[in-house]
């Protein structure tokens, strides 16, 4: 039996630890001691779409993991770095799956690891009821694809799909998963950032073009500027991100960066618009668009330290004309 | 001694009405009942760079407004359409200075009297402490200059000029209020834009350029393409815009649409970014940034009612991919 190692256990992370929980033997790396604590006492239920309960074994010392097979990192992006800095080692004889958000998780683990790096991208979506009840919701795949500058051969990235699918999940195994993860990243990028200056959750705003000022046509043109640099760097998107974005906006779903602003916690801008800013640099294409949300929220996250130490006067007390 | 009526009775307007009641016969048109009366009762406190009290006259009643030599319409941007159409018709015989923010408040003033209209703008700031006691700070110029398209004498934009300065105040008379106009629109539509979004007031983020996340970046790309625009249009800029910008961001003060977002009210970017963006439509030149800002800002007002209608899951309990 393979053992296999979920680093995060979020909504995502709880949903592969609990099918895979049902092939292979699964330890799961939580970032607070309580969380294991119920882990390792209740073990872990899935409702929704699939309902069964599975025992496991968690931990918030990465010391005390073994040697694994196969690991999937399934923190936020702002969490890749300090999750995988202590438990890298533990996957230099296996592979290991990424599964953020946006683009440069896999730069990071890279330089923590010696395993196979394999680049994931999924659309599965669950609610996390408590540390030990996750909901599975969007029953989509998961696609796998090697970690180029690795070189990761491809029957590395069949094998760990296959293990996803044996567990009760949808997964297929890409030879190159930079369509994909590019066509997500445009979209998620467009999407999250529009709604975390916004405030808006996606709904009918983000498609709507009837107006000069509505916003459809800002995400429209950061969906354009998305693809230019795409092409710019070689990769042909494998699904259209506009066609998404029209999907999505009938769901008013509150998109994961809104969530952040809300709770005043570090967004993953860097991996979302701040990637596809780099990316245009590093191929010097213009990208004003994604620099520009980029900076706002940056800007914005600056402003909740900010406004802590400066009280502003009140909204109300102030009618300059500036 | 001339007639003035002061339209709209905020920070600005009551400094403009406590000064010319000086020199003329004031009256004030207020939307408050209650802040007509306490005029009429109390009279109109100036402190600060200045210590006086005047009397002046004050309803929130159109119809009872007698015809005037002059009026000043100092309601924000959003208010002059439904400030002027009762009132419009009393300056019919007169002059009429606009003194919002932004551009295109002339031209609804157009469409409700035939006063010679007046280009007004102001860096004059001051604190409303009361509805018959405003705090005067900044002791800063007004520039007025014609309306073109309705070819105001200059004579007349020299005269109303004159009499702001024998009231105490600051004021110049310019053959062209173009440059000066829209070096402040250009200011204030990147400025405000960007405190909106961020919600941090105009601090020395905003002239930051060391790291490439740093919003002075934005601003400059925002005012450089405010530029191109003037340019486009045939207008030569009174000074930089970025100049200004660099000793704001030293102030920490909240701009107006920061406030207004606090607030939920809605926001002038109709007459800035807004603007820009159709005189650069007009022009055939792209804006896209300002563009994305006025987008970006109506979606923050579609935000306000949206979230009261729909119940968004709270943020604790998502956490998905998406």
């Amino acid at each position: 039996m393979k053992r296999v190692c979920i680093i995060g256990c979020g909504a995502i992370g709880s949903l592969y630890a609990a099918h895979l929980a049902r092939v292979a033997e699964v330890w799961v790396l939580t970032r607070r001691k309580e969380h294991a604590e119920a882990l390792n006492r209740e073990g872990l239920r899935v409702s929704g779409t699939h309902n069964f309960t599975v025992r496991l074994r968690a931990t918030d010392q990465a010391v005390e993991l073994p040697d694994f097979d196969l690991g999937i990192v399934a923190t936020k992006a702002a969490q890749v770095k300090p999750s995988i800095a202590d438990a890298g080692s533990r996957f230099d004889q296996g592979a290991l799956i990424s599964a953020q958000n946006g683009l440069g998780s896999e730069e990071i683990l890279a330089e923590h690891t010696r395993a196979q790096i394999i680049r994931g991208t999924t659309f599965m979506s669950g609610t996390r009821h408590s540390d030990t009840h996750v909901q599975y919701e969007l029953d989509t795949s998961t696609w796998l694809g090697p970690f180029e500058p690795r070189g990761t051969p491809f029957a590395i990235v069949q094998e760990a799909a296959d293990m996803l699918v044996q567990g009760g999940l949808k997964a297929e195994a890409l030879p190159d998963a930079r369509p994909a993860q590019w066509s997500k990243l445009i979209f998620n990028a467009s999407v999250n950032g529009v709604s975390a200056l916004t405030g808006l959750p996606h709904s009918p705003h983000f498609a709507a073009e009837a107006k000069s000022s509505d916003l459809g046509h800002l995400l429209h043109a950061l969906i354009d500027e998305g693809k230019e640099v795409a092409t710019a760097v070689g990769v042909e998107l494998r699904e259209d991100p506009w066609e998404m974005n029209k999907i999505g906006a009938m769901t008013n779903h509150p998109p994961s960066m809104l969530s952040d602003v809300r709770k005043q916690s570090p967004t993953e801008v860097d991996f979302l618009s701040g990637a596809i800013a780099r990316e245009a640099a590093r191929a010097q294409v213009p990208a004003p668009l994604h620099t520009a949300i980029y900076q706002l929220i940056r800007g914005k996250e600056a402003g909740w330290g900010f406004q802590h130490e400066n009280q502003p006067v009140p909204a109300h007390e102030t009618a300059d004309r500036h």
